[in-house]
């Protein structure tokens, strides 16, 4: 069929075994999975269908289409789903009853919810979103592999950034620059999201005031965008001298994202917003000791509330006013905006293994946004970045 | 705020009043509109918030970020929404008691929607979309303008072609360059998809037996893709002589997406690819002379299954064998896969205004794919291109 790399049969082996775990603690008879990215992680295709894990034995992969491609590329038994009607009795009569189902209630579309559900007369809906998304957020090494091969792509779009940065181009000319070098190296150009209505180009390549501007994105920065049509990010403006360069970036290398952002300016920043960048520094670098297992997700947050309050720039901190965003970072993975959520509220502990991007920014309307944000993979002994671009502010010269 | 063009209000307000319309003609209380696209096309803002209409009346954004820049953009009244579990009561005592209230049941997430109809207590749900999906079929003078714009950046990338392909680059390079050109005319790099799981990136550059390749997208191409984990499109395959090379791309003009297909070859094609292609042209004037509003969906793609099996080639149509699409074309506009969808079963009539690409399509397994698009508009008159991209096949020289 092809030679792209499969993922590994051990990996889909053990994340079934972990998925099924949880199942059978939380008395599921099984889980009907349908999202294209879960499906993929518990399969190893990304084939249209719908898997059916039970609680216990094998899982089974009915498919729509394509049957063929399914079946070389998963790590599962494949069958041709055939009529969507029969798929309920299709799963009872191989594996029993089906009472309690678990479901992916925060993508799965409110119709095909009615008529899956209707597939199992009776069967009660279990949300299966957070814990798989609690599972998916702790890393293999197969999976590190794929997210330091990311991360060595973006930083070298960093280390270019001299020779790309001309005074006068506008961020759009710039962020073509950027997804041009990233696309030759086999990026896919989608960039992930779970969450409903998000969606992202390459990440946030924005300066001075148009970085500013707020917008419907679930992030620190918004930026002014193209159109009232996709009101995010790079703009028509030109990059001009004094000004802060968000450059807020990611790849994709197997399906696996990375975060990572830097900060440019063509000639000199202005001493205020050189300061704010600092206090961003200090702020990661003090979370960066704080995070190790065990610890909950929202202190690294309101640590670094506390610290923007120090430094007198509370207002300014994830943006300006009415619209901060509320968290210091998230995890990252097959989506851009895993587990865990470093956000008040979250006091669930972090695991060895997990992988998070933290993003201290300051907003300053009509200026522009400066910040930093590295990936970090939790471990024994604490964090470690994966993203290892230099921190200094990238400098241009202005002639 | 800013200087980005904004929808006329008149366009909006002409939505509206359709949309009333139809709720009344529905006896629905209002609508609750959550999807990103649709509020776009109901306010001419895509800020994050909830977008309640009820049958009668002024409709209401209600906002959670950003409110100010929805107040700048839309042009409907716009509220901060404040907490959720409020809005219910917010809503009835502005509105009135809400008994049967709209959804978007195809992309509202089931667990939003649960939350949703819990703010508005025994009230009944019923699907919004497919009738506020056929309302957005019929574009307007402003709407065709952003397409014909949209049709005019890839005629241009077509007429590049011999000066963009060289032997031996891979299909990744080609779309990398064809992207770039794009980006840098103002393309978002982002294409809308309605159907839960389908994305798309710029559209489908593959060649030979890469494009052949079957895959979970709903079209008649698939394509290898770069990874198991983006399974379709472009891959690393060097572009080979006599190879059918697929030129699917679309860009996107202030939201809007149009949709065409030409084919290239390097050197010559072999003689049967040459006439699959011509029977593909010939289905295309054929159907080209069918639509006219009144028309049933079905009848063209009928017409093409009628066609195609004459010329012989059933089995390559649309895709080869089990990996067929069942369908001969699809709206565009704000998402690339609109109504009207002309597929079997589909009996609504065309209307004046509608907006289609038509893509008669034959795949041959290790060969490649063969083909043609064209996007039209519903005229009083019939058909009227809005793509007009030469459709001989683009000879590129092979030394």
């Amino acid at each position: 069929m092809h030679h792209l790399p499969k993922v590994p049969t051990t990996e889909i082996e053990n994340r079934l075994k972990k998925f099924q775990n949880h199942l059978q603690q939380s008395q599921l008879d099984g889980a009907l999975i349908t999202q294209n990215i879960d499906i993929y992680y518990l399969t190893g295709t990304m084939q249209n269908g719908v898997l059916f894990v039970p609680k216990d034995g094998e899982p089974r992969f009915y498919v729509k289409k394509s049957v063929a491609r399914a079946e070389f590329e998963a790590s599962v038994p494949v069958e041709e789903m055939g009529r969507m009607k029969e798929l309920g009795q299709k799963i009872e009569s191989r594996y029993g009853k089906v009472s309690r189902i678990g479901l992916e209630t925060d993508v799965l579309p409110y119709g095909l919810a009615v008529r899956y559900l209707g597939m199992f007369p009776g069967a009660e809906p279990v949300d299966i979103s957070f814990p798989l998304r609690l599972q998916r957020a702790v890393k293999s090494r197969y999976e590190l592999d794929q997210l330091r091969e990311a991360a060595r792509r973006i930083n070298d779009i960093i280390l270019s950034l001299p020779e790309m940065i001309r005074p006068g181009m506008s961020e759009l000319e710039l962020t073509a620059a950027i997804e041009y070098r990233l696309r030759l190296q086999g990026n896919i150009n989608i960039y992930r999201m779970r969450a409903y209505n998000q969606e992202l180009a390459l990440g946030m390549v924005a300066s001075g005031k148009a970085a500013a501007t707020p917008t419907y994105f679930d992030g620190p920065a918004g930026g002014l965008g193209l159109s009232t049509a996709s009101p995010q990010s790079a703009s028509h403006k030109a990059l001009a001298p004094g000004e802060p360069i968000l450059v807020d970036i990611s790849t994709v290398v197997e399906g696996y994202l990375v975060d990572q952002t830097r900060l440019a300016v063509i000639g000199e920043l202005e001493e205020d917003l050189v300061r704010a960048y600092e206090v961003s520094r200090n702020i990661l670098k003090e979370v960066e000791q704080m995070g190790r297992p065990g610890v909950a997700w929202e202190e690294l947050y309101l640590k670094s509330l506390e610290m923007a309050k120090e430094a007198g720039l509370s207002e300014h901190f994830m943006g300006y006013g009415k619209d901060q965003a509320k968290f210091l970072g998230h995890g990252v993975g097959l989506e851009l905006d895993e587990l865990p959520v470093l956000a008040k509220g979250f006091k669930q502990p972090l695991e060895e293994g997990m992988v998070i991007a933290i993003e201290p920014k300051f907003t300053f309307p009509g200026r522009g946004v400066v910040g930093i944000e590295n990936t970090y993979l939790v471990t024994g002994s604490g964090l470690e970045a994966i993203t290892f671009a230099p921190e200094e502010i990238v400098q241009i010269r202005a002639d």
